[in-house]
């Protein structure tokens, strides 16, 4: 099985544990609404990548790195429901369809998002269940990535402050969970995190980069959701900021970067190789080719 | 230490652990908000309870206990925020003060309930540092009690259903997460906690009739908090259902039942007494006495 069948395996698996026995049907409907079908899944990959790299080769190694990918998916899926409320974005479309809280209501978006949080950690639970070691070292990286103080949730508190360190806003919205994913894939196959952690950091700057000039660059109907989001909302936008062909010189310098941090291990080529494959999907060429 | 005590420090822990290095400021005082002063803290207090008669009683045995009546209060505090948004029952009051998104504003009170969630998580595996394997049975008991099909987010959800059905409703939204502290207080001390279901479950049906008498006779200065919010909400309701009187005789049997499912062991006459002793607090004695 390939790293894209085997999330959306792991994903299924999570989801259809949700619903035995079955429970309430609208809030059934709207967690696979939101999990399904995915966006780039690059979180996961990102785990499974490095847990790869780390020279996970049994298929304990697999399933659990899997998991761990799965629950990092589950709870960006669960932010982006949450972003999307009226309250935050008030987004209505979301990967090309209706957003969650659009086609369900208020209160059942709300809940999809709660509920994918306590799928995260009942996922990862499951994975481990025959290497609680494993769970231990697996449920503080992920909590981190999400939580306050420095976590997701804690980057989208910083947009109801007065004053705001971009650094700081965007590493805990974006890069949290980046460098979550990086190190859950070391931790899953019980290697060293700490070492993942800057590739994980890159890939995070990386990605809020590419986010902010797909968002100037790209129309809606492309990209899936609404666009000009940053400009609407006041927040801080790197294409903004050092205009786009700016914007572009960064994102380009933080792949190399990313891929200059991949620490020296038998993966290492490998892994090097799909940062720079994963970059060149995060702008579409045209847009890439015009801002060269 | 006694319980009251130990719950507090527990969550004050749990607590300053969120908030160093300093996050985003607002969010960190609407968690001290939502979670201090607490409110009688029975979750907690139940999963204490059930590991003290379990034998709990080396200090690491209570530590790891308290860890887990913290992450059962914390969920409770989370959902609590979130029930009281306004796309649920948009209540102003809680507690005897303003709901946290009254104070702090819609986006951090959502913000809020989804930190304490990730918070109760991360709080259980700090309590379970030294014992992984205790980890591992609680994580999932946990997660049960609060997510899809079956737990408290489930309950809530079922409000948008145009079928419900009482008990299930009742069950999810408000047993499941007795049931999860009475299960998780024997699990916290490598005791099996399928025996303490049944405790949990009564505890939960009892707490939930005595909420439902407090809404209808009780009025929302004494309380604390909006009063006449299932008959607002067309929300099923004991009290309505059966008469004040049914209701409060119903409650009084289902306290007979909890205390007699305490399994024999050598706490269980403590527990019996204190099953009883909390019972009593449930309802002020005014009103009891009116419907004796």
């Amino acid at each position: 099985m390939d790293a894209d069948a085997l999330i959306e395996w792991a994903l299924e698996n999570a989801i259809s544990e949700s619903e035995s026995p079955p429970g309430p049907p609208l809030l059934a409907n709207a967690i696979r609404h939101a999990v399904f079908p995915g966006g780039a899944r690059v979180r996961p990959q990102l785990c499974l990548a490095v847990a790869a790299a780390c020279n996970a080769g049994s298929k304990s190694d697999l399933l659990l790195s899997a998991g761990a990918g799965a629950a990092l998916e589950l709870l960006h899926c669960a932010s982006l429901v949450h972003d999307d409320l009226p309250c935050f974005d008030g987004a209505d479309m979301r990967r090309g369809k209706p957003s969650v809280h659009v086609s369900f209501g208020e209160p059942i978006a709300l809940l999809t998002g709660d509920a994918l949080i306590v799928m995260a950690f009942s996922t990862l639970a499951k994975a481990c269940a025959s290497s609680p070691a494993t769970l231990a070292r697996l449920v503080p990286i992920v909590a981190s990535a999400v939580g306050a103080p420095h976590g997701i949730v804690a980057g989208q508190a910083w947009e109801s402050e007065a004053e705001v360190d971009t650094q700081t806003y965007h590493r805990a919205k974006t890069g949290a969970l980046f460098i979550g994913a990086a190190e859950a894939g070391a931790a899953s196959v019980d290697a060293d995190p700490a070492p993942w952690r800057r590739l994980g950091a890159y890939l995070g700057d990386a990605y809020q980069v590419a986010d902010d000039l797909r968002d100037m660059m790209m129309d809606s109907e492309t990209l899936g959701k609404p666009v000009g989001q940053d400009a609407k909302c006041a927040r801080p936008n790197a294409a903004n900021e050092l205009g786009p062909r700016g914007a572009m010189a960064k994102l380009n310098n933080l792949i190399e970067e990313a891929a200059g941090s991949v620490p020296e291990c038998e993966g290492a080529p490998a892994l090097r190789k799909l940062v720079h494959a994963q970059a060149s999907r995060l702008i579409p060429a045209g847009v890439a080719r015009a801002l060269a």
